[in-house]
């Protein structure tokens, strides 16, 4: 019997997107059980690691946004054709944590000496892995890895609106390699289905 | 043919290290190219995303320590039997990573406040991962998944020594079952092998 997915993260696009993308990918059935931060505290102690994104596969619970959408990615055909392929994706997904890594720290720095320096490095950061991002595309034809829509693109793409709002700004402007693979992943049908209906949040 | 594998990193154990192990584990043609930081500093722009390690497979080149990882695994028989297994396995190894930025982004803090402040987070933050990978273990009978050695435990164990030199002090101690884990994996005849006869260094 296929099996029954709930999602639990945060009323917010970032890591519990990809995984919303791809449940809603592969029409799987799933429930979207949203928190608030004050639903959150109150829960917290209760989720393996303290943390969201969780996954629950009927009964079993798992953690972690790129373990979760990789396991998702296999189920929904989204994986690459062979092993280099998937080194490929997982290389890129890595890659983007290594980015948005770069914003999260700056933006949720609570000390404000320290909290400056890093958006001065964001500066050079940003366009660092964005033209590395662009890069890719261009190599792969128009998506992360060899012409395709793979799990990778996913990653990238859905958690996009989050860290535009962190940073009060769309710093896909000037990319239109990127700014085209958004597009792409979010007309694909079952995708554009769950956006047009998503709770409408800021982030 | 088989594949010509060479590894270019630190002359560190830290992100290179489960890399080493996995080549050596499934006795992979491998070269071990090791940099000193001024040598690192002269080739950092010709490395695709400026960063180590990275790994050619032949002609290839390929990022991300843990996407390496993963590939090396199935190329040497350690992932798991099945998606669910090889969602264990990458959970752990985000939750591995989860653990080491905690320490990486202390000792690499410029700012003295804000390096400070994370030093006194740790205490809490170190001990916190450490019951949970302790109780993972208890619950997979020695290993991180399933009561088997996986290149989630080599992910684990390899960057030990690096992480530890950074706190100056063997953060494992009254963890038993951890030690017992670092002890299975570095006893397994080529891990062991290789240990012997790799470069001294303090990390």
């Amino acid at each position: 019997m296929a099996p029954k997915y709930k999602l639990h993260y945060f009323d917010l696009t970032a890591l519990g997107e990809p995984i919303r993308y791809l449940l809603s990918y592969g029409n799987l059935d799933w429930e979207d059980i949203r928190y608030s931060y004050a639903q959150w505290e109150t829960v917290k102690s209760t989720m393996p690691y303290g943390q969201m994104p969780v996954l629950y596969i009927d009964d079993k619970i798992f953690a972690q946004s790129s373990a979760i959408s990789r396991y998702l990615a296999k189920q929904v055909g989204l994986s690459g054709k062979d092993d280099l392929e998937n080194l490929q994706i997982d290389q890129a997904v890595d890659l983007f944590h290594d980015f948005r890594l770069k914003i999260s720290e700056w933006f949720y720095d609570p000390i404000p000496a320290s909290k400056a320096a890093k958006k001065d490095r964001l500066k050079e950061q940003v366009p660092f892995y964005l033209d590395k991002f662009q890069e890719i595309v261009k190599e792969n034809k128009g998506y992360l890895v060899n012409g395709k829509l793979t799990w990778a693109d996913i990653y990238f793409v859905a958690p996009l609106k989050y860290y535009k709002a962190l940073m009060a700004r769309d710093f896909l402007e000037g990319y239109p390699l990127l700014q085209e693979l958004v597009r792409k992943v979010e007309s694909t049908p079952p995708i554009a289905k769950y956006i047009a209906q998503r709770p409408v949040g800021d982030k």
